[in-house]
């Protein structure tokens, strides 16, 4: 990505200096400052003053920085980073800087605040990650590419499953993430059948895939920073009337789901949308994490898709769309789907591998 | 692991208390949980009473957690963590509660003070993990296998070198170390020929490895939780008079490190026996990390040997010595091994490829 962009975004960032009157913000969580900076390193810290930033790590990525940060001015740390970063603020004579209240451990804060006795630290909630909850051009074509990539993986690493071992599905998916050119999985893949479907999160066992029981997939790709995040169900030789209920109820939420996305409406009804049939079938209980997240630098950002939350969805926002129902001892059903807002309604960036496979 | 192990670590913790003066102690960061409970999800928190423990999850772990938690308390998160974790503490009637304040973030704290008025918060550092830095039997015998299995991978992924691509290298050793039997790489494996061998944390890029030029490869694996971490460096076809010498440099430092290596000693000690060495040579501006550092739960842990680290060894720690030569626009060197603090000094783990290749 061009280097305008990155100033671009912190130009972005600065706008949001009015509301609490900040002087500066220090980004410390390592997606916001790749997202403003283009430092793909593991040890970095930005500031971002009202004019120009400043942006330091440590001596094993000077060589990498200086290739990949530009437009900012490129510090290495000395001492520790709190020492670095407080010796900065000091030096610039600032009163007031905003942090990330998330991300800022307890103790980190504690030792800033203790050195920048004049200092007022200001913590702010997602300042960065509000930013990046709407992607720019550029992202969204990551995006497709990491959508793509794990799309590939699923054609050729998934398309028999009985009679194969979770993790040897899981090992291949990964080969497959890789040789189609991602850096590597977006996440371990979660591949569950029969009782382990019931797991949301289960980790690929030793067992057998068995015919007429359901499994879960649940993979992703990352591409050049970005990821892409999907889910399948299957129902390998067919199966009982009950995983076939289920599966039908899982994709009508999806479907439902999928049609109350549009730019205006706030995130809590697209979840409504699918959590009201998963109820009204009886099986609300049975679906206990939200309908969807974004899906950026991170695996899971903003926007939540969830009750309560009242974010209003704007183009460019990219997420899951996601209902589940998982029944224990018995097994389960997830169709995870990836969707861009567009201005009239979103479109489903994760088309190439159909939804329903029985 | 049986559950009596888990059960004997939350009684190494409470042992703590007295120090300063706690009735609990709340463990937040992941690595932490899963040492004190065996818990492997991503989402967990762990309350540790002077009697009992309560651990927490949410619905996605709640069969996963049946099945790897025993010996405490189970509740499911209601609400948000905090807000779950404010009202089994509210409850219990504590008045003076630990929490790790490196782990906790900021804002999780302050939401966490803002519902408990009369309950004192207590910041302690490092709580289990200076727990974690002396393993125990079982421990090592897994550290043992994450060893041979990025050992094994090595012999076989990087046994030629020149004329392949750093990305491939790095993509036929992530795929090796998982048909050896690993859970996965502990790390996106290093591989990072010519001049970006000077860049410590290189990620492999599309150029060809070429002969007479040193490479660095850094790698490891994780097995059922516990994780490896090599480097080597090579010279394919031989090379020139400076990559020799600056092999053989870090190649005493390595030694002379290794040496010092015994119970009693301070960490210190060993940073400065391989330091001392580069030092002399006129290198000590091209060495610009710590010498080591603890490698289990997690690849960077305690102990961290570095200059001015007083923790005194002990028998049972596992570290890497692993100095390092880094000269911009030539290459650079690495040599990185796991060593086991023994009674009467030290045992390097990682000795079935030889440190000099050439």
């Amino acid at each position: 990505m061009r280097s305008g962009r990155f100033s671009a975004r912190r130009s972005g960032l600065r706008r949001s200096f009015a509301g609490d009157g900040v002087q500066a913000h220090l980004v410390t969580s390592l997606p916001n400052v790749r997202y403003l900076t283009g430092f793909t390193g593991s040890s970095g810290a930005l500031l971002v003053y009202a004019r120009g930033a400043t942006f330091v790590t440590d001596f094993r990525y000077r060589l990498q920085a200086a290739r990949e940060v530009s437009g900012c001015r490129r510090v290495e740390q000395r001492g520790t980073m709190t020492e670095t970063l407080a010796q900065l603020i000091g030096k610039k004579g600032l009163k007031r800087v905003g942090f990330e209240g998330a991300h800022l451990s307890f103790s980190m804060h504690r030792r800033l605040s203790r050195k920048l006795k004049g200092v007022r630290l200001v913590a702010a909630q997602g300042r960065v990650e509000r930013l990046r909850m709407v992607k720019d051009a550029g992202e969204i074509a990551l995006l497709r590419q990491a959508v793509l990539v794990a799309e590939r993986a699923y054609r050729r690493a998934a398309r028999r499953l009985a009679g194969r071992s979770e993790r040897e599905v899981a090992a291949s998916m990964e080969r497959a993430v890789r040789e189609n050119g991602a850096e590597g999985v977006a996440f371990a893949p979660i591949v569950a059948g029969g009782r382990r479907a019931a797991l949301p999160h289960a980790v690929p066992g030793r067992a057998k895939i068995r015919e007429g029981r359901l499994v879960i997939l649940d993979f992703g790709a990352r591409f050049r920073g970005y990821h892409s995040d999907i889910s399948r169900t299957r129902l390998p030789g067919g199966g009982g009337a009950r995983a076939k209920e289920l599966y039908r109820l899982v994709a009508k939420a999806r479907r439902e789901a999928v049609r109350a996305v549009r730019p205006g409406v706030e995130a809590r009804a697209v979840d409504r949308a699918a959590r009201g049939v998963i109820e009204r079938a009886g099986y609300g209980d049975c679906f206990g994490h939200g309908t969807g997240h974004g899906v950026g630098l991170e695996v899971h950002e903003g926007p939540s898709i969830s009750s309560g939350r009242r974010e209003v969805l704007e183009p460019g926002m990219v997420f899951t769309v996601e209902p589940g129902v998982y029944v224990e001892n018995f097994g389960g059903v997830r169709i995870e789907d990836m969707v861009l807002v567009t201005r009239s309604g979103c479109e489903i960036m994760t088309r190439a591998i159909p939804a329903v496979s029985f």
